[in-house]
């Protein structure tokens, strides 16, 4: 576990927020009594509503303030738009088998471990200090044990190149690996068996005769694409705009850990941005960002073997072409106001870009928001140029057209080469190899081999064309079947295929990040009188306020109830708690669950109307008459005020002779 | 499709309105491009903010109004779970097949069709007249075709009784009528095969290795009561109380038709209130609903041939025993409120007493909440009361403490016979039988069993009890292994296992009936010039304002563009149309998608900062200053005001002239 300091300077410790998170029910293990599934979680009340609050924050921040098209897709997907995508061929983890005990291992994860065990056992034998590296719980299946090994200063050097580019292996590679390094498994000291790749999606079948293939989805983009003809119409053809989408996504991870980090569901929040890729990708709203301070780590540093940051304005870094396009600046720094936002610590937050060799292959710039967490830098956000990739190959597939057809002002004329098929003539002559002929022809060719192959017709009648799709892997094409000219083409409108930039959510990496980093401890720190606290902003709190009766005096009753029915009425979230726990214990028991305000009602209540309101980090209270209390708990919930506006403006309260009574 | 009235009068015409919601993108079949599966749809902007729309008031209605306790579970679920939940072994429809062209059958569906067409054939050949019935989406796979022959009255007799008890038939009898009455598949004029059962629940497998069996939760209710245990812990043992969940479930329909009514993937909210069985099921806010009249059409009616309903008080259904007890009539009654308040046209709404065959065997009362539309009554709600079932079955596979233990005020004393083993020795006499023998001893017998046993061991100094799990049936006991005394207990401590009342909504019924209860057409009817109006109330509005430039005039975007943030400010949400259409072309668009109210920016706006407010149902206009409009627009989204009191609060406006200029 990485060493974390809270934001009130204490060390983190991890162990003692888990088991306040598993006594408050934030989160379970789904499926406990039966024994659990790795992977699979339940929220409970309270991480419900925190999902719900940073949900309603997302949309609001992403989806109306920009008039974004949201959808709601189906999870259930067929076979073939998976192929399409690419997903059945390379949406897969490399695993190998242990022989002799059947486990099974992530090929990556085990090849990382076991070097960088026998690293820290060298460390070890030369007598140096070994640091406790970060754990990435997206990496590892298990420590593994060093032993103080010394080894060639050599080796040495190629474990860590090995190291250092771990990501970039295929299966055969770390085969290899496995085998020149004769890597074992520390369980049973077996080599394990060369990796094969394993699809991370779920498959079943759809229907009765279990003949349609499915998928759940591994991510919400797909069903966005799919759309994108009838959502351009929705938007009366307006470019550029978004489309958005909140819901579940599942990966069946290898062998999944580090809790609500690494999981088999998973909720998403997804934009899908469409833009013209010409005229440099330009966001008419970019000049209200340009100014933000973003810390980022860009690929030349990582490349060079370093994670050191720097911290510039987004408008600098895409002046300076560190960050592709405007667009995509736009939302890294959108990203960044929203973190913000919901409470993440923002000392904690760093952009990462991904390096050349870890992108998809269609990508053209991806940068991850990064949160830093007790498990290490987790990938929150992934914010990616998708090209033009997506909607290319599902047109080119279906025929849909997934294209924008825009009106010119000024009609733009083309001087160029053109090939007309006698379609009548065609089929006949190349018969089941015609489509795919076909399809060279009309879409294949580059101007040059157009001239050439006029050229060609014109002196031998025929010319020859090479075809991957036909079994002598040429087709020749005599003068009969084409024509090839050069034409004056006048063009009204503008056809082309938008590019994506998709910022992409992981809801419970990112719920699971900001209560670690509002987690801290009130008393002597690590002692038994340690209490735990959930600093989160009002806005994204489970429940917003706590109603204390002082006793369970039965006139205290229906002004509690009659309070949450006001409190309802305001939009803001309540509970009372009328058990008889002493106050103070009623108040530490909303600290861990991160309640910022309590209000109490006492007997002065009673007589003249007034109640106490409590602030979670400060304890500080203040006292007033109901209606100013609500107001000013309205004011601060929907952030217009903060909590030292209240102190100035209304009386402060030390209430402790109420404990007594 | 039976003939269904508009609010306004209007006859219902399906078309159109399917026409307009596919036009403005309400919902779209998915994966359309690639050819579509049946039963998956994906909802487009205004379909999805609808669905948030109807969320956010389920949650707000039941969720915060009665503090329940709101979870989310995991959709993936391993198979022993829904083994002891009793959907692996039954969750399933009966199918056939058709030998000749493999067409796949619902069999009770298939019956249903061919006997209804040939009594419509016996109708037309006595020359009655042949009413369309009701459709209903449930049911049919297709409308099967009829030829007019006439039946034998005995045979017509037998089928109408058939008919009437469709549901109440197993494959077996399926398939003894489709051999009894030659029923034939019309496509092929073949007999299909026996009728086998299909299971309704998606299969996957979890993890690398391909042994986790699982599904795709059909409901949400089962990841709710696995959790019951932390859930009562997290009320601090609070009884009664209810836990909620709203999510997505799967079920792989045979033949799914009838667009979102019967579909493969849907939306669910539920809730699980847990109740002492104890005392009849009182509920304490029971006397705040009692008063609420309801249309009920109880199971004697039905069982009697008819379906007339009757308006009663809940209060009275509940006194006379019409409704099994108070905490379910409390949430029928909220039922009931809900669908009020959400726009649901009250004059289409009943609710359906489930008979005794049609009921799970473990539910002692069921009602549904059935929405008229013009597939015919639609189930969209369902409310059951699933006794102690599911938490016992539960509770006695995993031995999870799934049960309340209250402190009693008062102690029990009881005099009971008890039954001692003595392990020690049990185990090594019975060996591999001593696990079931023991359960029978000490769980499964009855007082009188007991003191017969107690004497039996005085008098012989054994017993012979029958223990089904054992090879001879049979197991002798003799005194040194067990002790059964006659004993005084004093219990301080009640224990029981809550019973469950679950009302279950499906959120795509509702939303599509909801649609249709609110669509009706301006213009003639009928007509050309007929134009679609969605009645939605504000508050579920899919956009609450359109905001409308009177013209390209460069004038109005910036105020267009700040109305829209200071609605965004209120939380309302808004859209602005800044299209080249006429005025009465974008109002018309968007009486289309539902949005009840319009705010037009024209010259004198520029000068003076008044704007124009339009109603939807009524196209009638108010003009205000912009503060007095949005101020207008935020009571009547809130519900706190009708249209009605702004005209009489703000003056009329004839705007006519302004769209000419």
């Amino acid at each position: 576990m990485a060493t974390i300091t809270t934001r009130t300077g204490q060390t983190m410790d991890r162990q003692a927020m888990d088991s306040m998170l598993r006594r408050r029910m934030f989160y379970t293990p789904a499926f406990e009594i039966y024994g659990g599934v790795a992977g699979l979680f339940d929220y409970g009340p309270p991480g419900c509503a925190l999902q719900a609050n940073l949900i309603e924050t997302w949309r609001k921040h992403f989806v109306l303030e920009e008039d974004m098209l949201e959808v709601d897709c189906s999870v259930l997907t067929p076979h073939d738009v998976f192929k399409t995508s690419g997903h059945v061929d390379k949406f897969a983890d490399w695993m190998c088998k242990d022989p002799k005990n059947g486990e099974i291992l992530r090929a990556d994860h085990f090849v990382e471990a076991v070097l960088e065990a026998r690293l820290k056992g060298d460390k070890e034998a030369r007598g140096q200090k070994v640091e406790e590296k970060e754990e990435d719980p997206k990496k590892k299946k298990k420590k593994h044990k060093s032993v103080a090994v010394q080894l060639d200063d050599a080796v040495v050097k190629e474990y860590e190149e090995v190291l250092a580019q771990i990501d970039n292996y295929d299966g055969d590679q770390l085969g290899q690996l496995i085998k020149k390094f004769e890597l074992k498994n520390p369980e049973t000291g077996c080599e394990p068996s060369p990796p094969v790749p394993f699809n991370l999606m779920f498959q079943t079948s759809i229907g009765p005769s279990s003949n349609l293939a499915g998928f759940l989805r591994p991510e919400t983009a797909q069903g966005q694409f799919l759309n994108f003809h009838k959502l351009l119409e929705f938007n009366m053809q307006g470019m550029p705009f978004a489309s958005a989408s909140i819901g579940k996504s599942y990966r069946n991870e290898i062998s999944p850990r580090a809790g609500l980090l690494r999981v088999r569901e998973f909720l998403m929040a997804e934009i899908e941005h469409y833009v013209d890729p010409d005229g440099g990708k330009k966001h008419p709203r970019f000049t209200e960002v340009e100014d933000i301070e973003l810390v980022l780590l860009d690929k030349e540093t990582q490349l060079s073997g370093k994670t050191d940051t720097k911290k510039i304005t987004i408008g600098k870094a895409v002046k300076d072409k560190v960050v592709d396009n405007e667009t995509l600046g736009y939302f890294i720094a959108r990203i960044h106001l929203f973190l913000e936002k919901i409470g993440v610590d923002m000392s904690k937050v760093r952009f990462r870009q991904h390096m050349a060799n870890e992108m998809a292959h269609y990508a053209c710039d991806c940068w991850d928001a990064e949160l830093l967490t007790s498990y290490g830098w987790i990938e929150c956000v992934g914010c990616a140029d998708r090209s033009a990739y997506d909607l290319t190959v599902h047109k080119n597939k279906t025929g849909a057209p997934l294209v924008v057809r825009e009106k010119l002002n000024e009609p733009i004329t083309e001087h160029k080469w053109v090939l007309e098929l006698d379609k009548k003539k065609f089929g006949p002559q190349f018969k089941k190899d015609g489509k795919v002929v076909a399809e060279v022809l009309e879409e294949r060719l580059t101007q040059e081999q157009l001239e050439t192959f006029a050229n060609e017709l014109e002196s031998n009648g025929s010319f020859v064309v090479d075809v991957a799709g036909v079994a002598s892997g040429k087709a020749t094409v005599s003068k009969d079947l084409v024509k090839i000219e050069y034409k004056t083409i006048v063009k009204h409108v503008k056809e082309y295929t938008p590019n994506v930039i998709e910022p992409s959510f992981g809801i419970g990496r990112i719920l699971y990040s900001l209560i670690e980093h509002n987690f801290w401890t009130r008393g002597s720190e690590g002692g038994d009188d340690a209490r735990g606290v959930l600093s989160f902003p009002p806005s994204v709190a489970p429940t917003k306020v706590l109603i204390v009766p002082l006793s369970k005096n039965e006139e205290f009753s229906p002004i509690a109830r009659k309070m949450g029915q006001k409190l309802r009425a305001l939009g803001i979230s309540s509970r009372v708690d009328d058990s008889g726990a002493t106050i103070g214990k009623r108040y530490s028991r909303n600290d861990e669950l991160g309640t910022p305000f309590g209000i109490t009602i006492d007997f002065q209540t009673v007589k003249d109307g007034s109640v106490t309101l409590r602030e979670r980090d400060s304890t500080t209270q203040v006292r007033a008459d109901e209606a100013k209390i609500l107001e000013a708990v309205q004011a601060m919930v929907n952030g217009s005020k903060l909590w030292k506006d209240i102190q100035s403006e209304l009386p402060k309260f030390e209430g402790q002779e109420l404990e007594v009574r």
